[in-house]
Formats: structure tokens, C-alpha cells, sequence
């Protein structure tokens, strides 16, 4: 962000940053904020444009390094924004070097194991970028709301039966851990919308004859459960913010807002990381000169 | 085991059973303890049939019940038993409910991910039985006695530099808890022989030509670090045996002893578990009954 310093984008980062359970509410993170920062979409974009470029740098020497990996998590409410993100942030990024995975409703397969199971498989390769839109939180959140959905996941009654919740939070906190003692920072993105945000955005697609395979029935029928929803959102957030794998509350209301927090955010991570290009020994930096020899010697 | 009686056997599989690190010592496991059972070798044979084919049974009501799992781990130093074990104990199990995956040396994409990613794609499905011919624990055993084999692993140097062996034992407590939680009965082997064992082993190999492929010149090598290796083992078990995915320390020196431990471990271990086969609510039956009259009405 050109115009905004980068010690006023590193306040403005902190207060999105949810790094424990402590005095979190979702209350306090009013969905149309924008920092105080009052610019027009032209200008966003450009900022956008900026970040995103800083990002691909940062990108290639995390691939040139080879050691650590970002998994950057996107989880929202419908119309919340997050394949307008993914594409926006992550579209000027060599291709490459970063993964997608969108987890759909699981199958047969994957419901006949453990729930992290399909996730695990998916983690970003070391020098990679991971993005998950949509994650393992799907199964403390849509799961929770309509926990029947429990039901097709084949668990024993005895499972089931004793601190069901807990016990997920908690292994989804040491499975975030474990990644990141392996190297792989841990980012999650709530894009917090509001009710009124949602219905203004589910109008335009109604209305928009392009969009109209973006909605479907079932987003309506969701709406219904707003309010289980922010529940089992601010639990989930509380429950799993750690410093290590903390959650970003992205204010969602303004897109062009919400995009300049996740870029700044994912260039704030890579740019805490040393990552030094791999170096050669005399034996190999030898054999490099052998291979110019070789090569010169061919005409 | 007929002639051992039911509480005899529990209380044999109890003095192997290691569930926490007080007081574990391997200095208390005589390879060559035979629990008191004075048999000749084809009496043991007749035992272990016996044991297979409770243990197919109870894998017949697994699979039937569908929720629950059994991983059962493998480890051994070199010729200390796994692939004979898993051999005549799973060989009359219905190969439909039971994957065995054999780990060797991680290649170029397992080494790009965290060392549980590969482990973690092939825990078994609900409903079976998986077995793991070496697993996650080479990681903190061979990688431990050598660890310059961490080099290949492309961990930053970060990860690297502070309790790492910790972490690594701390990681695979987790994972198993996990498992646990999930439905999946974790149960670990440490096929437990002596030096002496293993040096007769090795020439049996060397004296018979079927069996030479069996032996590598690297394994003499390895005999080398057989203190280094004791003592990995003896760390690796007391940091990660737990009540819920317990280690069992099996005397080795004799075949169809070690054998016998394992079919009656994973025995007690699906004993265990309500398995009952789904039952059918009355809608259910009801399309069964219509399924019949068609059937029926067809001639």
C-alpha cells in the first residue's frame, strides 16, 4: 500500500490478527471497516496491484529456497468473497509454485477417514504456496450447524458421545502445530461479511444472468441459519487462534479492502522468513565450471 | 492359543504392553522369553492357525460394522520378523478389509511434504485393518541413528535447531491420539530379537540361496550401530507409548512365539470394540421385502 506506511500497515494487519481466545468476539469486528483508510476502487486496485507484485517476489524466493512452506486458509460465509481473493491476489503469482484446493462436500472415500485425512493430503509442498478455499474448518462449521451431517461420517457411537467439539478443535490446533514445526506457516482468513452485505451480493448475481451458477437455492436456505453460523465461527476462531497458526477477521464488506488485508497479511509471513537461496560448496560451484567448459568446448 | 487359557493370555500380553515411559527399560525384555509356554514348533503352528481364524472373524464384523479401524505398526531391526509375521498372521484374513503398506526410503515428492504426509494417506479406511511394515517411527530411528539423513529432508535450519527429537516424538503422540479419536485403534510391535538372534538370522540368509535377496550388504552395516539402534528404540517407545496407542514389546527370538503375541494383541484389541452390524429400520426392511417380491415375481 503505496500511500500507507509500512509501520500503519503492520497496526492495521494486528488488529485483524487473532492470536488466542482471549477477549475475542466477533462483535468487535465490524464487517465495513476499512482502517480509515478512504480511497476509491481505482485507487484499491492499484495498491492491490502493488501488493501482489511484492508478493510474487517473495513467492519465487520461497520457491528458490525449498525449506519452508505458507498454507494460506480462505473461509467465509457465501458471497464472503473468497474466490474473488484467490483469484485477485493469487492470479499474478507464478502458478508454479502455489496449489488451490477447493474441498467440495466430501465423498465416499474421504468419509471413510479420519476428517483431516483429505486435508493432510493437500498441504503445500516445501517452497510452495498452499491455498485451501475451504478447509478441515468446514467440519467445526457447517458440521456444527447442521450436525446431523455427522451422520454420513461413519463414526463410532463412542466418538460421537464424549467432547465431540473439543476434541476436534484440539486436533486440528496440534495438527496446525505440527505443521508449522515442519516449516509450513499456517495462515487462516475469515472474510467476515455482513447479513446486509450478503443479501446485496446474492441480488447481484440473481441478477446478473453471468453469475446466476453462483447461486443456488441452498445459499438462501444457509442464510436462514445466520446466527448458528457466527456461533460456530466464533468458536471455531476462538478455539484455534494460536500464535503460530493465528486467524486474520478480514473486514468483508469492501472488496478491494479485504484483498489489500490477505496480500499484506501473506507478504508480512514470507517476509518473517529467512530465505536465503540455497549455496554451493566449492565441490559443486567445481563441477558448474566443468559444465561451462563442457559446454564451450562443444562448437 | 487352546491350551493357554484366556486369562493366561491376558496376562502374557499384559507384561509386553507398554502404555507409558515410567520404568520402560528394553533391559527387562528378554528377547528369547517364551512366557513360560513350553511347545514345540508345530504346537505353535496349530496356535497360530487357531488365532488367525479368531482374528478373521472379528476382521468379518470390523468390516461388516464399518466404523472403526485397527493400524497395527510394525517395526524390527533387520531381520527381526515383520515381513514373516505379517505374513503368517494376516494370510488368512480377507485381503478386501486389510492394506498393508510397506515403507522405504522417501523419495523426492515425500520429501518436499512433512514426514507424517505419507504416513497419514495410507492409514487404513473404517472398517479395516491396516498395516503399516515399518512407518512414521523410522523417522525417529534410523533418522536419529543417522541423522545426516536429515539433510536430505529440507527442513529449515529453524525447525532444525531447537528440541527437535522432542517435537518429533511429541508430533507422533498427537497424530496417534488423533487416530483415536477418530475411531482408529492404533496398536504398535517392536519385534524385539538379540544380537545373536539376528547374526543367525543373517547367515541362514547367506547360506540359502531363495533367501539371498533378502540380504544387503547395508545390513551388516547397520549391525554396526546396534547400541545406537537400542537405545532409539528404547527413547522411541517410552517418549510415544500411551494408553490409547500403546507399544508391545514382542520377543523375537522365536518365531512362532512373537507370532502368536501379535494375533492375540490385535484379537484383544478388536474384542474390544462393539462391533455390531448395522441394523435396518423398518423402512429399510420394507424395501427389502419389496426386493424379494420382485425377485420373486420375475419368474
Amino acid at each position: 500500500m503505496t500511500s500507507v506506511h509500512a509501520e500503519q500497515r503492520k497496526a492495521l494487519l494486528k488488529r485483524y490478527r487473532i492470536t488466542s481466545p482471549k477477549g475475542f468476539s466477533l462483535a468487535d469486528h465490524p464487517p465495513s471497516d476499512t482502517g480509515g483508510i478512504a480511497i476509491d476502487e481505482d485507487e484499491g486496485k492499484l495498491l492491490l496491484q502493488e501488493g501482489v507484485e511484492r508478493l510474487s517476489k517473495l513467492q519465487e524466493a520461497l520457491f528458490a529456497n525449498g525449506r519452508w512452506a505458507l498454507l494460506a486458509v480462505f473461509q467465509a460465509k457465501d458471497a464472503g468473497g473468497k474466490d474473488g481473493t484467490i483469484k485477485h491476489v493469487m492470479s499474478g503469482i507464478n502458478p508454479q509454485g502455489v496449489s488451490v484446493t477447493s474441498f467440495k462436500q466430501p465423498g465416499p472415500v474421504e468419509l471413510s477417514h479420519d476428517f483431516l485425512w483429505r486435508v493432510h493430503q493437500a498441504v503445500p509442498m516445501r517452497g510452495h504456496i498452499g491455498i485451501f478455499n475451504r478447509s478441515h474448518y468446514e467440519e467445526v462449521l457447517v458440521t456444527r450447524v447442521h450436525s446431523e451431517a455427522l451422520d454420513h461420517e461413519n463414526l463410532p457411537d463412542e466418538v460421537r458421545a464424549h467432547k465431540f467439539w473439543k476434541h476436534r478443535y484440539r486436533d486440528i490446533r496440534n495438527f496446525e502445530a505440527y505443521l508449522g514445526r515442519q516449516g509450513t506457516i499456517v495462515l487462516k482468513f475469515f472474510l467476515h461479511i455482513s447479513k446486509e452485505e450478503q443479501r446485496k451480493r446474492f441480488l447481484a448475481r440473481l441478477d446478473d444472468p453471468d453469475k446466476h451458477w453462483k447461486f443456488s437455492a441452498s445459499d438462501l436456505a444457509e442464510r436462514g441459519y445466520w446466527d448458528q453460523y457466527q456461533t460456530a465461527y466464533e468458536d471455531a476462531i476462538a478455539a484455534t487462534a494460536t500464535p503460530d497458526a493465528p486467524w486474520m477477521v478480514v473486514p468483508g464488506d469492501n472488496k478491494w479492502y479485504a484483498r489489500l488485508i490477505v496480500v499484506e497479511a501473506m507478504i508480512q509471513a514470507l517476509e518473517k522468513l529467512p530465505l536465503p537461496v540455497p549455496t554451493l560448496d566449492a565441490e559443486d560451484k567445481a563441477k558448474l565450471q566443468k559444465a561451462r567448459k563442457q559446454l564451450e568446448a562443444e562448437t
